[in-house]
């Protein structure tokens, strides 16, 4: 089963879009550690892996704790039930060799099944994630900080920003063979989504594509695309603080 | 002292301005194990110390193998002399609170003195990497694989290529304060980096460009810049299948 088939199948089985991040950001952890970060992210898929379409553990905040870091990931991972996909939110991406060795990290030793990569070094570098049609590749499209004006959204002579060629040479071209990417398209701005969806009316595995919930294009989401999955990034801002977690 | 003083200062006590690749390729190593790769680049370490002016552990080799490997890169990181720089290759780049997170890895855990980043996310996505004057952020600017065409390469309306404009948005603004970037140019592209050179004839810090050895543009580096630390990222192929190595 490919990511994308079991992204939808967990989608109907939960009645639910909603991807809940992992992020153990410091500032909300009880104490500065590796442990507090596995622990922070264990209450969090104990409270909410009955509603959850996916999880979205993010490598930085791990990272950030070294050994013992990769360590608290590794069990995070292994706290997260068989039957949810992952994203592996790692924005890894390099040229073709070195691609091989992030892919082997987020596939085969973390065993995640899918993973967000950056597109600036091409298409070479992201067959290596491709490559494999079981797993999902999310590539950075367009994303929702202030800076995405700067290099995101700059104007190709064609007159479409550089998000929409992004788009249509990852949905078109690269991950042509498999269909097994999706676009990470900030839900802050519904009308890049919407240009997005106009210029890839079929992106990638029938149009997953990323947006944060709690913004004016969740809505857009799930209207626009009731036959396809959409997945909603929500970040675990918000859903972390409650007590007990009721998202 | 600022990384790019490290560097220059390095430079010259060793005449040279050759960076060594720490890329533990699996097809290289003895067996496939984070031991192995801490040992291959430890005898790299050990045989090229007194004539490298930087190393360059490249953070996907180590990842590979998960929490081992990430222990391999810590004592791979220990194994350098102090006194040489290092330029942790890791292609991070994410949105500010999650490359606070990146940065901190990069800076406080692996006690690196630079890092490699991905200017796809922006300027914001870039400043918890820049904002430590101390330290030296290598953004990618024109990359060696053919891949780069495909975005980096792309034509803006004012003519220019993309990597161009990046060289541009990050020299002269993104790391205007404390002028504590270098940019990524590879160097199989000789007229992208006269173009470069160019567009921006003091790029951060007075220069330092990374570009290959073993290539045209190696020369190109050497003759252009006689005043400005020019670094040769010299890829550890090549010279780790020297026995005794001899670079």
């Amino acid at each position: 089963m490919s990511f994308f088939e079991k992204l939808t199948q967990r989608a109907h089985d939960v009645n639910s879009l909603l991807c809940v991040g992992l992020d153990p950001h410091k500032a909300e952890l009880e104490e500065d550690s590796a442990e507090a970060a596995f622990k922070f992210c264990q209450r969090l898929i104990e409270e909410t892996k009955d509603l959850v379409a996916a999880y979205k553990p993010n490598a930085a905040f791990f990272e950030a704790y070294g050994v013992e870091g990769w360590a608290a990931l590794q069990r995070t991972l292994a706290a997260i039930p068989e039957e949810i996909p992952i994203v592996l939110d790692a924005k890894r991406g390099d040229i073709g060799s070195t691609s091989e060795a992030y892919a082997s990290s987020a596939f085969q030793t973390l065993k995640c099944d899918s993973v967000t990569v950056s597109p600036y070094l091409g298409g070479d570098g992201l067959q290596p994630f491709l490559k494999d049609p079981s797993r999902g590749v999310w590539v950075l499209c367009k994303t929702s900080n202030p800076g995405s004006q700067d290099i995101q959204a700059l104007q190709l002579p064609s007159g479409e920003p550089l998000y929409v060629h992004v788009a249509k040479v990852c949905c078109l071209q690269w991950a042509k063979e498999h269909s097994n990417a999706g676009l990470v398209v900030g839900a802050t701005d519904v009308e890049a989504m919407r240009v997005i969806r106009e210029a890839v009316p079929e992106p990638c595995h029938g149009g997953p594509s990323a947006c944060e919930s709690n913004s004016p294009a969740s809505q857009h989401c799930h209207s626009s695309r009731k036959n396809r999955p959409t997945i909603i990034l929500e970040h675990h801002t918000g859903l972390s603080k409650q007590e007990p977690c009721n998202p």
